[in-house]
Parts: C-alpha cells; sequence; structure tokens
C-alpha cells in the first residue's frame, strides 16, 4: 500500500474516472448506458429554468473536466459525456430568497462520439427519469426531440453548457 | 502499477480526498486555510439566491459526502467542510429562461471541530472573494457575521443546505 502514495495524483483520478455502467438502470431506447457514479463527477456548472421552474449542475467526466479546465470545448473532445442532475425548485424552509433543490427530476447524459452519433450533431443523448432512473423514450426517435433543442447551439458544439468560471 | 487494479475504489477515493492547502491563498483571518482542489469535490446541491442575484453549487469534503449520504448529518460529523462556489446571475445567451453563473463572485468554506470553533457554534467559517481569492474580514470578528446568519438553522447543526436527493 505504500507505493500508492508515490502514485501522481492525476493517474490516479484518471483511473478513478474510467467509466463503468450501472447493471440496474435500463438502457435508453437508442443504447446509452448509465454511468455508474455519475453522482460523484465534478462539477462544470450550475443553471437554475425559469420556464420549467427546476434547478440543475452539470457534471463531466474526466475528458470534459480536463477539456473545460484548458479551454477546448469547441468542439469538445470525443469520449467527453456531459451529465445533469436535475431537481425541481422550492423555497428553502429557514430562508426563503434561496430556490433550492426539491424532488429529483432526471439525469440526463450527452456522449461525444462523432462517427457513431452523425445524425445528432456527434452527441449521443440519454435520460433517465426520477428516483428509480426510467429510460425517456419509447424509442431511438427521441434523441431527435433532444437534438432540436440543442440545434440552437449549434455553433457551441451544441453544447448549451458555458463552464463556469472557478478560481 | 497492476496492483492498483486491486485496491478498493474507497481507500482510493479517501486517499484522493484528504485535504492539503493552498501556499497561494492568503489564510482566512481567523486562520483558517484555503483547500487545494476544492473545485474538485463532490456535490451535496445547489442554490439560487433571489435576494443577491447569485447561484452557487454546494461541495462536501469526504467527510461530508460519506456523512450526507448515509442521512447522518444532524450533527455533521466532525472534519466535515461544506463549501460554496457562488457566482453572478446571468441570463444564459442562447435561452433566456436559463439563468447560468457569470462572473464568480468568491468561495466560503465551514469547517467542523466542535472544540476549536465553541463559540460559533463547532464551525470554522471562511470566505475568499473573486478570482483572486482574496479572505474575506479585517479580522476574527468577521465569524460573528457569518455565525448569525447561520443561527437561523441551529438546529440543523447550523448548515443552511439540506444535500439534494439523488438517484
Amino acid at each position: 500500500m505504500k507505493k500508492l502514495l508515490f502514485v501522481p495524483f492525476f493517474t490516479l483520478l484518471a483511473f478513478i474516472s474510467t467509466a463503468t455502467y450501472s447493471e440496474t438502470v435500463l438502457n435508453a431506447p437508442n443504447g446509452i448506458k448509465y454511468p455508474t457514479g455519475l453522482e460523484n463527477w465534478r462539477v462544470l456548472g450550475t443553471s437554475y429554468r425559469t420556464d420549467n421552474n427546476t434547478q440543475r449542475v452539470i457534471l463531466g467526466n474526466s475528458t470534459a473536466i480536463k477539456a473545460s479546465r484548458s479551454g477546448k470545448t469547441n468542439p469538445w473532445p470525443e469520449g467527453s459525456i456531459l451529465a445533469k442532475l436535475v431537481w425541481k425548485n422550492v423555497k428553502h424552509p429557514n430562508w426563503e430568497e434561496a430556490i433550492v433543490p426539491g424532488n429529483f427530476i432526471h439525469s440526463e447524459i450527452m456522449v461525444k462520439n462523432s462517427s457513431h452519433y452523425k445524425t445528432t450533431g456527434g452527441w449521443g443523448y440519454a435520460r433517465w427519469i426520477g428516483a428509480s432512473q426510467e429510460p425517456y423514450g419509447n424509442d431511438e426517435a427521441f434523441s431527435q426531440e433532444c437534438f432540436s433543442c440543442h440545434s440552437k447551439v449549434k455553433n457551441k458544439d451544441y453544447v448549451f453548457t458555458i463552464p463556469a468560471q472557478t478560481p
């Protein structure tokens, strides 16, 4: 175990960040698997939505975090996965000017694989609903719904998230 | 290196989560040091503030994350560190109903050490302003300002953050 102390930090981090996939959550209709440990990924940003009364944190796998921190996100590199955890907005019980996460609504990811997802701008989309993480969509066509909105930001490689400035 | 594959995941995680402190960011006036790599910590929640037009992500060190995921946060365990990264709210340029992080405002932490911080409910407070991370407060008395607000949630061990539900 002592040898561990001499393994560079980023080697360890890369090891931990290697994606594994859930064996209990069903795949999205387009075959995208739910990455286990999504909730442990590092933060890219936050967002508060007034149109559907939700707030979310946007996370990235190690490829996406590395890209965002070096400012190389247009295009995002192959293998990037961006994830959102989305909650309903509720007032904090002790500070009503603070709007905080209520019920968990869904998790969603977009996976960069330009050759595999040619018809949706190089990104594969997936969403899992609620605490039970039911895959969203009846068939592969659901991706076009995602792609339709994301086409608004085609010039940002189809990504709405602008990585938040950190110190 | 092959042996690494057999080291349990949480052993690795605990190793990575061991706090180190910045040698460039100045200590808060009460002596609290800025933990390096704060921006890599895992998410406890998010918050959108209507009173000061900011949004924030709340992160935890490994002690805090372990406590929140096992529902043991009242009291939070000794050694817990909660951190907030705070940004000004701005409208997303391509989706105006989405309010997203603008300029970085400050980072702040609260550190649980019941014996050391008896006069502020067992928590030590610190804040660093802006991208340059200037310590907030002229002298130790600044902590009373933090403590005054946090006393509203004395029955939650002085913590406003309600860990967000994740799948």
